[in-house]
């Protein structure tokens, strides 16, 4: 699915990966480590969370594309893809739907 | 993009948020309204961050999944969709890279 | 309690608050209102979620910090003070200890 | 400083960590450990700044008692304790402020 943006974005981060002397954010990023990228993934969701109470829908557009940006890092750092999330949920559906096992995680 | 998992995940999110009358546990987020989603949300950053600095890659997945799926919740409660920061995203490479932008915030 | 550090650095926000013109961080922080200071909050609790996990008791400790001073600019920004928790403590107290009421609030 | 409630509480909590027999929730959280006291920890700031952006100072008061709660809990896990932390900001004094530190720390 090379023509989703998503995919697009998340090759781009692969190939700053490979190449940790690229002078770019998310090279830098890669360098300070997984604690660093957990970090800044959990302030965008902070960010989105905010934008998405205030009362401005197109807020939270790039809160959410900032949040998608710092997964795509937190995977690849991880040696893992956003596939494997697809395949995650599409084992999901076989069960009977994302939604149920989140609601059973919930009580749990 | 309808045979990409994340895209059929969101026909369910939105179809379930068309019949609220429905006891899923989608239906039940959007009844209990956008503080509650946004605050889902940032529960499953946080589980994310604590799974991404343990050392099971493969404990990342699942986390990731549940964030996706609530961050699909929330843009669809706010009238958004996946397409729309997709959108954003490519934007974003016309200005030369997410990461560029990306940085200039955080020194902002 | 005023010579405990907790209501010293309570004091001192307080201060700056009263005088806006103030250069200080603290100031700067009122200046950008509460969103702002809301998103500080969660960043220094997602640093904090961070430490924790680390091997280093002692890294906790800034970060602990850093959380209650941005607690303590969130409450005074609501016209809250520590004692109006303290009070709410020691209510919980009377009710059978917060931790059982935290644990129905879980259960909820 | 054992008449703050905070104090007391603190008292309360590290009681229940010796006597992890106990059926209350703060001796089942200990039983679960860091992690999962560090996740509880990031909830409870994510509600706290969802109840800090909405128009009720009043709904901050329990999140923020929660909040130092789960602050408590995970100090006394580390081996630490609240007084930790009154040293750390009775330091920061003597450095000019924690707000300045706080600022540096911003900018780095």
């Amino acid at each position: 699915m090379q023509d989703d943006p998503l995919d697009r974005l998340q090759a781009t981060i692969q190939a700053r990966r490979s190449a940790p002397a690229d002078a770019s954010y998310t090279a830098q990023l890669f360098a300070r480590g997984r604690p660093r990228i957990a970090q800044k993934l959990g302030e965008e969701a902070i960010e989105t969370v905010i934008a998405a109470i205030g009362g401005d829908p197109a807020a939270i557009v790039p809160e959410a594309a900032d949040l998608l940006y710092h997964l795509l890092v937190l995977l690849t750092d991880a040696g893992l893809a956003l596939d494997d999330i697809r395949a995650e949920l599409t084992r999901r559906e076989g069960l009977g739907g994302l939604e149920e096992k989140a609601a059973r995680q919930r009580a749990g």
